[in-house]
């Protein structure tokens, strides 16, 4: 009888894994090296090897795992197809397919991002929701989202891909996809730079934030705390943008739960309320009653919900 | 052996009902009035009895039938509950449940506009694709989102409601959801109207357009079709407005195809150039390939999508 899963969380840098049993409870968690070089055609191999030792080592049989679920950075069908993930050096190619014949256990795999809302939902910020939305404000700005307790993958595996939504008309400066007035170019930590530091320059209020070379998402929201005037204009403006862009996504997709995440929501329940009294008086009643939470799993959200992939 | 199915659009003052066979031939269609006092307390019984009627006319058993498959306005979850259709006057009920219980036969349901989008994708204007979004452009503007061959109905049933999807700040008209600068307030038929007649109030330009008392969608859209000026200005701000948007809609569940409905789409091709052009120079790169299309079951996409819900 199956007994145990493992969650594979594939980034630029390393490979997070973690084994499961059933339950969702992590038995253990490890990492080893990203290798990209060749068209990442090591990543896989790898990530087999590694788990195939973790297996002999803690002597689980193939017949005591469920599967192996995957995640990793670029577009990834509901098939487990990637296309062209940059980060890793991949082209097109089938992940479950390559990885089923390296294991010989069955795969799943998904977009990262999506992969870590299906952990948020799991075992984290969302449970006990079924329909949700993952914000993960970090360097930029992703999103998963989970329909009916399932990774809403859209044709290419580019749904979620909230960050490149168009919110301002008028912006002068390129978001790294290209394009002008992007929400990461707003709500992500840098994003919120680029507000605090428009605004500064905009007049001369006083505010702590002036003077300092190194301002961060981090030191305006401590201002934010602190009461500090200017920086409370920046959360409102952040929280508008934000707030006014969740109820728009909300009228697409009508979510039980917002959860966010990344380095910016360090923040803590103050970002949510920014967000919140923003998001009200914009969306469509069907959705005024969201609620938001702040995601639990951290880094972890990526193995958690690659585990549940391969247990649905 | 199940032969048939049936698909039953329930609007606020007609139901239309379609026997088919599982290969989504639409064998007969028929209407019966939509009953709404009481509470539409009479609506499904009168449903369950225009069907009992027909299998019996037709010579056809339970047995025969897979199911019956019910749309209807107003949010209905993945349950089949209906949550407050004031337009029927139901509160909140399963209805699945319900007509189950009068047929003695499995029964689905779903809301209107999302039911049509199926249909839309079984048979119409999105055959071939499993990832769709329809907009439909009436009097006002509703939506429907397909993911991976199923319904996306969301938390309360409410996914899909595009067209109350903030689009425009500073809108001093109030739109009929209670909210100022809805989609709905600029690209449905009446929102055609309303940028026109902002559009000739603006300035003094001459076109075909001034002193008609009677301005309409159509005749915004013949004039432009006539290579009126100001027409096309307000054709080019409708499609700005809504590709924008769809733009957005994108980047939150990547489609592989709009498929565009409702009376304005009878404007035909060139609605979706106005809409397509718009699109592109906003949305992220993953989805600039969705393509574009006209809906082609009107009326009956309702129904249609109604019966492949149990086909499912």
């Amino acid at each position: 009888m199956a007994k145990y899963c493992f969650g594979v969380d594939v980034g630029g840098t390393t490979v997070k894994l973690g084994c499961f049993d059933t339950e969702g409870t992590l038995l253990e968690k490890w990492e080893i090296t990203t290798r990209t070089a060749n068209g990442g055609e090591a990543i896989l191999p790898d990530v087999a090897a590694s788990i195939l030792d973790k297996m002999k080592e803690r002597e689980i049989s193939r017949e005591d795992v469920i599967g192996v679920g995957v995640g990793a950075p670029g577009p990834i069908d509901g098939e487990g197809t990637v296309y062209n993930a940059v980060n890793l050096g991949w082209g097109t190619f089938s992940i479950k397919n390559q990885l089923q014949g390296l294991l010989n256990i069955p795969v799943e795999a998904g977009n990262d991002a999506n992969v870590a809302a299906l952990g948020e939902m799991w075992k984290g910020g969302g449970q006990g929701h079924k329909n949700l939305v993952a914000v993960t404000l970090g360097t930029g700005v992703g999103g998963g989202i989970i329909a009916d307790g399932r990774i809403l993958s859209g044709a290419t595996g580019a749904a979620g891909e909230i960050g490149h939504i168009h919110v301002m008309d008028g912006e002068q400066e390129m978001c790294n996809c290209g394009n002008y007035g992007c929400l990461e170019q707003y709500t992500s930590a840098t994003g919120i730079v680029r507000l605090a530091k428009r605004r500064l320059a905009a007049d001369d209020k006083p505010s702590s934030l002036r003077g300092n070379d190194s301002i961060s998402a981090k030191t305006v929201f401590d201002a934010v705390k602190a009461g500090d005037e200017l920086a409370i204009e920046v959360a409102e403006q952040f929280g508008e943008i934000l707030g006014k862009e969740l109820a728009n996504i909300a009228g697409v997709v009508n979510p039980e739960i917002f959860v966010i995440g990344g380095g910016v929501s360090k923040a803590g329940p103050i970002l949510l309320d920014y967000i919140q009294k923003n998001y009200i008086p914009y969306v469509f009643a069907g959705s005024r009653g969201a609620l938001f939470a702040l995601a639990t799993l951290g880094n972890d959200a990526g193995i958690y919900g690659a585990a549940k992939m391969v247990l649905d």
